[in-house]
């Protein structure tokens, strides 16, 4: 029996544990990716854990997120992370120098490697054949500090891709379509491995498009080939030595199976306000676009550019429509300019911003309440684009670019121009200035952290109370994503090193009401959720600024993976409702009751909560392991590495 | 005796009053200019008056200074103000397609026209030979619908200019000298002019670097002759058709003369936090920076993106710098493209911007307290950037990039690189498909204005009382800028056209509990103020917003010009010391009484306060005319208008 390439990556890498799907695995970590807004608080983690020097192979911080600098936080942020950078003997991307996921592809990403990133889409690496996981902050501290990645074991769910995409549909279609089939949790407890004949027409930054998004399905991760297409990659980025062949055996057998005919699909769209809402393009074609942009992280490669550009050239984009276009980095800013495609865009109309994330992640770029705006990027959550009654659809470039010409939401097969051939060059700009690398580490040993005001102390984590009592605060549907949480948008992300200040914004976009009320509960309070509690960004601040307000525990249906753990890190009980209709029969404001919790927890995975205002029991379930028992008894893994 | 080309402009465009320095004139006006910071209020106006269709020969909207769009509110503006231009017959200059001045200088400019714009930078166009100036948003509203420009005719100041321009020297060293030698009050109630042999190297965009930035002198405005260098100009814009010569007469004779020899100037730069803070580069040479921004309507040409880039070319930025370029429109992003300058901007290190104003209005791009930031920028009053503790310093693109790659203030000729020879291609990009046209009248007057929920109306404003008693709640000293009166920047520009919440911010950057006090001040407040008071941006919110707080008068020692006018059309009076000692003499808390207003504001211009607290009268002067005078009366020309 032959093994898939996501196991042969577990398997050369495991270091505790079986890799029997739903038992915990410990896995050594070979590189590491953080940005700025999760970054600050890793470098705070680093220096609470008295971190000398990374012990990774690689672990770079770039600079994406804040970048517009309404004040003075942006910046100062930007060079306590420079700062942190030096001490610590990690890389340095530039504000400016690009997007993390597609910096790292270009010029850091080896087959064979393992890599966590605090960013949810850090699985975009599995397009070289690396395993790369997003996860909250803490866990990329550890993994800098040379610890292992614990996870429960996923299942592999092998898709197997036959024919070629038509024309005009391009990557990002092939991930609507799993969006479509199997929705935002189709992939959970999974890691998504992609194989076939179908592979040999994606290159490898059509798979960084699907497995970026492969968060979106709440997949542990997405794998593909370390294949001819991946070294075609390298050596256009002067990096063919660092390729390594890495293949699923012919054999190779899946935990779940599926299948996509690529030449079956056609052009589609995710709909307002979830990228799972996905219809065929021509379903919804002449609804009024007020806004288009090109960029992120969802379709980053010079190809998702170029199409843009050649589908404008000697065009004018319409007269109501503002045509965005964030490059991905300035290497590739590079690339479109001599190619002739930056010309082509800023002629036919085009709002060439920095290299970023910008829009993406609300950093700008919001559209008019209730006006269209067609994107390709990896998330529509509501309000996520800064602008609260927001309508924002994600999509191809083809796609995209279809509408900003006409206007109108539009299926680019309607479009009478031929669909245009891209070449792209054989080498792509290699241009490593604005990557600043480690110091040595007699020098490094010597750097002072720079940090500004706005830096804060991390808040207290006291131990979990033995008996809880407290009311049940809010109440919220399926789905709930971590923007929805601690959302992100250039008025809270400012303060993402400020643990205080921006717990005046959790939860707000649900209920505006909740700071102060969870301010005004004493002794703490409970959350009950839905399905897929905390999908979406892998921002820790999710768990710890509820935390701050005295969050003892979120009671849901089933949770998303990063958000669970990151519950788990910062000392959050994350239960499970055992029978999902009990989620019916607690209301916000009931009072519940949690009672000798350390012999509950530790004596198994089942444990029961009295509800005091109805006198009825629930049943509940953990899925901790001892490991992240211990630690939220004490509080969270700070306070245990602290007692430690 | 012969005239001035300032002169001739007047004479050509007079209908009433006579051009004696001091005495009311009133000019016909052919161009506006409104951006969209200010252009939001304008078209209130514009709807508030009954307007059906603008009667000037040209009139344009430019979207250039709210472009980061947080949330919704900036991009329901933009559409607010295309609809405007639709109803009311106007150009719409979409966001992304440049910075109103020189962009309105390359479409639009006419030698021998008038303008008025709502942007205090508007006296750019007078490097045309146009008559342009910049004035509050109620005077732009009443010249676009036919109303003449009333203003106290100016003293006419010649500045000879004889010699050529060093190497390593450019034109905003000449305007850095005019406010090393006569500071940020020099100009008042003068227009300069520039003329003599000296003029022969300095190209239409070098007269605009030094029009532009007159408006930093307290002038006017600024007038250059339409020569040769107009026509170069206008011809590589496939403008030659509008270019008419207007030279001054040989005998020509200036009310003030003054001469600069070109040949004997050395970098400058203005040092933090005054535009006339100005000493030579190199006797600050070693400070170390940590931002350097190139762009601004200040340095907007093509030549002074080229120079950076031709510094730059083939070396690399400091790595501690953020080096960020603003293009100034998509047309000079065009033609930079085409040279291969942004290809070499983007290799060296920088971040790429969209075109617009950005960082000069503190829309992102702010520093890090405490770091200097050099800026070929007009301005750097005290938080301007958006970081309160900023180090903002002004300089020419030779002498910003020097410091971006060396990481300190750099007198440029200490480089060990030859100036640059900047080869600009003979005929710009013209490029007006972002540039919408008026609508035909039958089409416009169909139109409906789409008003988002941030619109909301102007709030009222009564009569002015006749006996005021009321306190001194603010004391403040010389020169403060209306950006401390109503701060621009990313938190509250969007709010520009909802009166009530933008005035939370008035005065905050002086003193925090400004609005709050002012809210409970029964009965109204007075400031008092030093010298030139209300100098810098055009923004008429800085009397607005005060008066919505309860202003009645501003009691000062003189006022700058454009805010003296916006206080007079809101209804606020301005009242100068006429002993300037007086000034020490009353003390924030003080209750002064003005009695009889409406017999002592026509009776002449001297009139009497009470200084109730010390029992000293005060005799102060206001220096409105009739006009003027029956406006405030009534509350300002809103209420005027609406009662006639």
């Amino acid at each position: 029996m032959g093994f898939p390439v996501a196991r042969k990556l577990i398997d050369s890498h495991l270091v505790s544990g079986e890799p029997v799907p739903g038992r915990e695995i410990g896995l050594r970590v070979d590189q590491t990716l953080t940005q700025d807004a999760t970054g600050t608080l890793v470098m705070q983690e680093l220096e609470a854990l008295g971190l000398d020097r990374a012990r990774t192979e690689v672990s770079v911080q770039y600079v994406d997120h804040n970048l517009l600098q309404a004040d003075e936080k942006n910046a100062e942020d930007h060079a306590f992370l420079r700062s942190a950078c030096r001490r610590f003997g990690m890389w340095f991307s530039k504000p400016g120098n690009g997007v993390s996921h597609p910096t790292h592809m270009a010029r850091f990403g080896v087959p064979g490697r393992t890599m966590v990133g605090s960013d949810s889409h850090t699985c975009a690496a599995g397009s070289l054949g690396m395993l790369a996981i997003g996860v909250g902050g803490l866990e990329v501290a550890m993994a800098i500090a040379g610890e292992p990645l614990y996870l429960r074991m996923p299942e592999i769910w092998g898709v197997r891709l036959t024919g070629a995409l038509p024309e005009w549909v391009s990557a990002k279609d092939v991930i609507l379509e799993m969006l479509r089939r199997h929705g935002v949790k189709g992939g959970l407890n999974r890691i998504v491995e992609y194989h076939g004949p179908g592979l040999a027409s994606l290159s490898a930054m059509d798979r960084h498009v699907i497995a970026n998004m492969g968060a979106e399905l709440g997949a542990t991760t997405t794998v593909f080939p370390a294949d001819d297409a991946v070294l075609e990659f390298l050596r256009a980025q002067d990096r063919a030595s660092d390729f390594e062949e890495l293949v699923a055996d012919p054999d190779a057998v899946y935990d779940v199976a599926e299948e996509i005919d690529l030449s079956a699909l056609e052009p589609l769209i995710a709909c307002p306000s979830s990228p799972d809402n996905v219809v065929p393009v021509r379903d919804v074609a002449g609804t009024e676009v007020r806004q288009v942009v090109i960029g992120s992280s969802a379709n980053p490669g010079l190809r998702d550019f170029a199409v843009a550009a050649a589908m404008v050239r000697g065009r004018q984009t319409h007269d109501a429509v503002s045509f965005d276009v964030n490059p991905t980095s300035r290497e590739i800013l590079a690339d479109l300019t001599k190619m002739g495609a930056t010309l082509d865009l800023v002629s036919a109309g085009a709002r060439l911003h920095q290299a970023g994330c910008l829009g993406c992640i609300g950093m700008g770029q919001a559209p008019a309440a209730g006006h269209n705006s067609l994107r390709t990027f990896p998330r529509n959550f509501p309000g996520r684009s800064g602008t609260r009654e927001d309508r924002v659809w994600l999509c191809s470039p083809e796609t995209a670019t279809a509408a900003a010409l006409t206007g109108v939401i539009t299926d680019p097969r309607e479009l009478s121009m031929g669909y245009p051939s891209v070449v792209l060059p054989e080498r792509a700009t290699v241009n490593t200035a604005m990557l600043v690398p480690p110091l040595p580490p007699e020098r490094a040993a010597r750097e002072e952290l720079v940090k500004g005001p706005n830096i804060s102390a991390l808040p207290d984590f006291p131990p979990l109370p033995d008996d809880i009592e407290a009311v049940v605060l809010l109440k919220v549907g399926d789905n709930i994503s971590t923007d929805e949480i601690s959302p992100a948008g250039a008025a809270a992300l400012p303060f993402r090193s400020n643990i205080p200040k921006l717990a005046d914004f959790t939860f707000t976009r649900v209920d505006a009401t909740y700071p102060s009320r969870a301010r005004e509960a004493e002794g703490g309070h409970f959350v009950v959720g839905g399905d897929n509690y905390g999908q979406g960004s892998s921002r820790e601040h999710a768990a710890i600024t509820p935390r701050h307000l005295g969050l003892h525990a979120v009671i849901a249906k089933s949770f998303a993976r990063i958000h669970w753990q990151n519950l788990a890190n910062f000392g959050i009980l994350a239960l499970e409702f055992t029978d999902p209709a009990d989620y019916d029969r607690v209301e916000q404001g009931h009072v519940l009751a949690l009672r000798d919790l350390r012999s509950q927890l530790t004596e198994g995975e089942e444990l029961t909560a009295t509800d005091t205002t109805t006198g009825v029991d629930i049943p509940l379930r953990h899925r901790l392991s001892p490991r992240q028992v211990e630690a939220v008894l004490e509080g969270g893994r700070i306070p245990l590495l602290a007692r430690r």
